[in-house]
């Protein structure tokens, strides 16, 4: 089974530019995550752009909405800032009339810490996203902190920093 | 939705103790790796031996599925020294005649390299396998490189340090 | 033997903020690594201000030099951003008539990847800062990338990313 | 400056096999610690053995005091496994009438836990090493716990995991 991973910036990729003196979203992290973990499913990775999540826009949304719809894979994990998660996942339910978008099974995640840290949780949450990707039925999902809400039934907590049920 | 987590030993959890000058199975690494991963999702964790695969027995075996069966959550993961996952799949997947294995969705993960490790497949495989527990319907699994077998329809080759599917 | 650790900011303490979506100057990372490293000398922290160097001031610098001569320890180990390490051990080297300063080993170093980094030259840049505050007769140096250089004679190859003798 | 490296096995440089479902000792982590510190000292490594210290024999020892005197460098530092590190110090330091060796700089380090661990002492260990080799007058030492001991005045505390003063 065929996987294919849409990046469109966050955290996952944020890597420190020493001679700037500040992080930037890089390179994706995911080709050497699953070099790491060994992970010999098949993908695909297209990198959309490269911005935080506050900074995307319904124009970027359509985008991402089309390229995914474009696809000729049914399963598609897109990785995405959090602070705007809510609102692409949203979007792309909405969008699922269209034939093409509505029998993928679409994840959305992303994280909190960079990759390139230490300590991070973007590793789990590619592994916990990457399996949902696979198992899921067609719909659009979000993957954060262990658990898979459905688009439409979540928001971020902000203050928490977590994703949490909105139903 | 809560998962029961059911350690045996294996490579995730083994730690350097330096008083030996060896590696030992040490604690689970599993509440370490959900702190820094902020999951959230309801679990509990349960320890039934400390284990290489390699020393695990048909009486082992049928205390794991014994533990399993008397859990109350319909979701099991298993963690477990790879060199005989197959084999524990295998008789799980075989007493699913008992109804209080039978209904219940099972899936075995373990790692090549431990969670300890600064390069590591153990924090990917417990977040793919964290997912696939949750999504996946009633069977016995066996999750691990990125990928997600029937019990009975995989195994390991030892060469290459990978799972395989094998039907 | 006490070692006097003075920090400024720079590199080596920049922690990734996930609620600004970005990186900022932390508390000092040195605490945690002594921890992990078993270091048992002993040591003093104070932290006189979090700047990158490049918004290092004369007045900054006079503050650091009147805050090590006013310090009881004769062994001060300074953790400076890179970009102007080499001005500030300038100052700190003219500094010397003034005999609290004169008597003193006075060490500097900083990073160009944070202690927060998975890979990172932090560590072992503080470690080796610390032999050499303990070991070099009273001056100023700079430990940089293995090597330890006079004040004065030492100079940053930013585009290489590295000190170099600029005797 | 140039250092010259001698390595005799110890924890710097256990990794995990997962093969062999255990640790052993391999290839020197130096050479990747100094890629990432980005250190531009001059150094040589020499591969003496791959021994715990506790099979660390006197003939091992005689070898390596040869070795050292028979190095062109002045500045030697030698990785050892932490239990025995205090005998070859001694034996080092009692054959320093030996002008070849009386003549050099030498200082033994090690670590508790591997070079191979997201949490480890081997970085820092061998930053302080680095520096004090180049510093410290001829002699032997001992650089473990962010201090440098003269041997002969040194023993290693067993229970607590660390060196301390013994004179």
């Amino acid at each position: 089974m065929a996987v294919h991973i849409f990046t469109t910036g966050g955290t996952i990729d944020k890597v420190y530019f020493d001679v700037l003196s500040e992080y930037q979203i890089g390179d994706s992290a995911i080709p050497g995550i699953f070099v790491e973990a060994n992970v010999t499913c098949d993908y695909q990775i297209t990198e959309l752009m490269r911005k935080d999540s506050l900074e995307i826009t319904e124009e970027d949304r359509k985008l991402m909405a089309a390229e995914l719809a474009a696809s000729e894979h049914s399963r598609v994990l897109l990785t995405h800032g959090t602070d705007t998660m809510v609102q692409t996942a949203q979007l792309l339910a909405e969008s699922t009339s269209d034939k093409n978008l509505g029998d993928k099974t679409i994840v959305l995640t992303g994280a909190m810490q960079p990759a390139s840290l230490r300590v991070t949780d973007s590793i789990f949450n590619v592994g916990f996203a990457m399996a949902a990707v696979q198992t899921l039925p067609p719909g659009v999902y979000i993957a954060m902190n262990g658990r898979v809400f459905n688009a439409g039934e979540v928001k971020k907590n902000r203050a928490a920093g977590r994703f949490e049920a909105n139903l």
